[in-house]
């Protein structure tokens, strides 16, 4: 019988914030929607002694992220083609935002966001063996349209030998989120300005089909349910 | 008469990228307009040699870019309460990406994203004058809301103390574009998968006004604007 993994993330010292720490989750239920209720990270690296921070398409597989580039690119020929890095992997800092509304305060210093996020990290290793590369490419495509890795071609040799996929293990995660209304000072609550909270999520447009496309070809179910 | 600031920022090795540079762009009127749509970036850090990624608000002020947060907190810490890190400042790269759609090819391969995305990289330093950092505040209230900045009340000496501003100057910067349709191979265009681009972006809800907010305030023209 397989193990269940624990419940929550390990919480380390750089995982717990130094301030509005019960916006602070290490529950790997929190942690996991968040990820997958997006598609796009910011991937951080060192260069040079100087942080690089690159967006990035990523992919959720159990407790692994992978994301994914050309093999020429700069972070994935730093996680390793050759020697010691490749051994080694990159460290790396992976995060995931999600913003949910605009908190507008009475008071200027009030003003805030609802928002949901998750900071990873960890170390990003190039992903060598073609099941586990085939395995995650498609998680890459579902993460942005869940049922369309089933429903297009899938990467040929060439292609897959072009495409380098790193690893980034999820040990080292914490999720924060901020909900609710505004947190005005009751001095403030008098004060005639229009208080309150905006919703924001990412909306969907009518799909444009490619000019290519046999007319008449219906667009899918899961495009639909976007 | 004042000195028209160029055209274009100046490209450097680390804002030229490895590949698909037809994408990048130095132009400074593409370069805030990206910043200009946009009110959370991703810094990013290094801390004890690892790279640190957190979301932030951020408010642009000419070529100048500010973000803000706790004195207290750990980045801003680092940019420089004491010593050394005052003055030196901390290198940051801040991050600003905006999804236009998505990219479904009939090939895995080829699926994409279009996006708007500028990376800064820079130096981080602690605002210390006090009419810099009211007005760096006020930016960073009307990089959400344009026009609210006038309409709330303004930060107290006391909130104006706990409040850590920090100024990256725009020098090193880049964008990168992705438009357009499908760049599927020729010989994939007779597969039978519907292909096209979904165009998705940021949807406000409708406002809801804080509990205490006396009845029959009217939500604010720059809301309704949003």
């Amino acid at each position: 019988m397989a193990v269940a993994p624990p419940a929550a993330y390990e919480q380390t010292d750089r995982t717990t914030p130094t301030r509005l720490r019960e916006r602070a989750s290490y529950d790997r239920e929190v942690v996991h929607a968040i990820l997958d209720a997006g598609y796009v990270c910011h991937l951080g690296f060192v260069r040079e002694g100087a942080p690089v921070v690159l967006p990035t398409l990523y992919g959720r597989v159990g407790d692994r992220l992978y994301v994914h580039g050309s093999t020429g690119s700069r972070p994935l020929r730093s996680a390793g083609g050759a020697g010691e890095a490749k051994e080694t992997g990159m460290p790396v800092c992976v995060t995931v935002t999600h913003v949910d509304a605009l908190v507008l305060a009475r008071s200027a210093f009030h003003h805030s966001l609802n928002y949901r996020s998750v900071v990873v990290h960890g170390t990003a290793r190039q992903v060598t063996d073609e099941q586990e590369k085939r395995a995650a490419l498609d998680a890459l495509v579902e993460q942005v349209t869940p049922g369309r890795a089933a429903d297009c071609r899938p990467a040929s040799a060439k292609e897959l030998a072009a495409t380098a996929v790193l690893r980034i293990d999820l040990t080292e995660v914490s999720a924060k989120t901020r909900t609710g209304g505004v947190n005005d000072d009751i001095e403030d609550l008098p004060l005639p300005h229009w208080s309150g909270i905006v919703p924001v999520a990412p909306a969907y447009g009518t799909p444009i089909p490619d000019k290519h496309l046999a007319p008449g070809t219906p667009v899918p179910g899961y495009v639909t349910a976007l």
